[in-house]
């Protein structure tokens, strides 16, 4: 199934309110920085998880969801402010730091498998024994839509560059753009999820590995997104190299403090993986800051 | 002597494109964060630095500054921009850190007395000799004219919150606003520098200390900016913990890496030293983010 720009509209007259209109700002000539870094819980995330549990019936036994990073802390933080209980499934290998932020949203962390995977697989076991409402962090459409509403708060450009996980916010920023911008989906090389898919024609396995890997790890790009998006990017790949330059930039030389993530369609701009014609007008998107800022330290301008 | 509107929108024309028109939006209900903190070399200092520099015959000789902080990055920023020559006095306690900042911009560096005054003393002798352009860090009617130009990217609100160092942004916003905004200056309770001038009438000398001190310590406010807001602002002070808490939630809450004199405007609302209506709509000015990001790590949501 696709994801439409009338989903995209609905899902930003349902979150209103509930997220931050991010600043998009033209912190070059020609270059905006849509600085989705500042949101709720660090991250665009919250823009589906909003949407996700607005359109729904709200069980008793709250939301779930499976998720070490990004999109945990964004359920959590949804779920604080709609009074509603979170069970995060978080896998082993999840930093202690990211389950005591998890915990300080409120949520209930269950350390629930070796990876990631494993996590999903006991979280949707427990939905079935619940009733709780699954959160999925990119495959689902009110997912989808939700982050896509981003892309509505964008200034006239020609061209937007995202960073892609699971595919949800490329999905959605094509859904709402509808042709009115071109959208280049920007992976890590290491985790070419997205790349790999459009070359086969379907969502395939892809090893993950990488300075991305914490909130661009998904093995395989979403279903959803695959079809909305599939004929309708282009798709360029940055090396990890790229990724820290563009982050420690945004700093030195922007003061934005985002994650490695959050530097990846940056990283395109930077080192060439995508090049622009002159005058051409583009818009960037940060999407996340859930960083220690002690590793931007020492590149101060 | 009184900096005007017209000033102001002089500055604004003569900056126009060297400058960032950083963005201001709305964090919370009738609350904008101005963003200053993303300007080039990281404060407001570069409206001032630029429009002094613009609106002069640049000497041979380049242009002089006292100053181991915010001003002398920015003068330095705008001089490697407009091609000429910058000289940086700084006293003895500058951080070895901010010198390689300075020189890293590519300005030379001079260590000029025991504490600021020397310097500046030191570097108005050195430009007596060479004919260099002395820019100050406040008292001149371009640097405040220029630094006020902040005021014209602010969204329609009833009230804007300032820190207050030597006073020239205070004084620039107050002039770029004439009146279509109150003004609420902000400082810390250990450098009282303007909250005593308007109680005594006059400038007059404060002792400096405290968190703020690097970046708001002037020791009394500037001739000019005393002059142009007398009469048009209220004054109030924020505590050293009051600033160290707002930096940290400025962080954790909205993902903005501020110094802590950047913070200051928004601990007045925070600490309830300025208590707005309701309804009323306030931005508050975030001014500056020279401060290593290793000091806010662990405040995150």
């Amino acid at each position: 199934m696709r994801v439409t720009s009338q989903d995209v509209a609905q899902a930003a007259r349902r979150i209103d309110g509930y997220v931050r209109h991010t600043p998009a700002y033209q912190a070059e000539p020609d270059r905006w920085l849509k600085l989705e870094c500042l949101q709720h819980a660090g991250s665009f995330k919250v823009r589906g998880a909003f949407n996700r549990m607005l359109a729904a019936e709200l069980p008793a036994a709250g939301v779930i969801a499976a998720s070490g990073g990004n999109h945990g802390l964004a359920v959590a933080y949804a779920a604080r402010r709609l009074g509603v209980r979170a069970e995060i499934f978080v896998p082993e290998v999840c930093a202690p730091v990211k389950i005591a932020g998890l915990r300080a949203l409120g949520a209930e962390v269950v350390v629930g498998g070796a990876i990631y995977q494993e996590a999903l697989e006991a979280s949707r076991k427990r939905a079935a024994d619940t009733g709780a409402l699954e959160i999925h962090a990119y495959d689902q459409p009110e997912v989808v839509a939700g982050q896509g509403t981003l892309a509505l708060e964008l200034p006239e450009v020609d061209t937007v560059l995202v960073a892609v996980g699971g595919g949800g916010l490329v999905a959605g920023v094509v859904a709402a753009l509808d042709g009115r911008a071109a959208v280049v989906a920007v992976e890590p090389e290491l985790i070419p999820t997205l790349h790999r898919a459009l070359q086969a024609g379907e969502p395939t396995q892809v090893a993950v590995s990488g300075v991305g890997a914490d909130a661009l790890g998904a093995s395989r790009v979403g279903r959803i997104a695959f079809d909305t998006v599939a004929g309708r990017v282009s798709s360029v790949l940055v090396s990890d190299e790229a990724i820290i330059e563009a982050r420690l930039a945004l700093w030195a030389e922007y003061r934005v403090a985002a994650e490695h993530a959050g530097a990846a369609a940056l990283a395109a701009l930077r080192s060439g993986a995508y090049r622009p014609e002159p005058g051409e007008r583009v818009a960037v998107i940060v999407c996340g800051s859930n960083t220690d800022p002690a590793t931007l330290s020492g590149d101060q301008l």
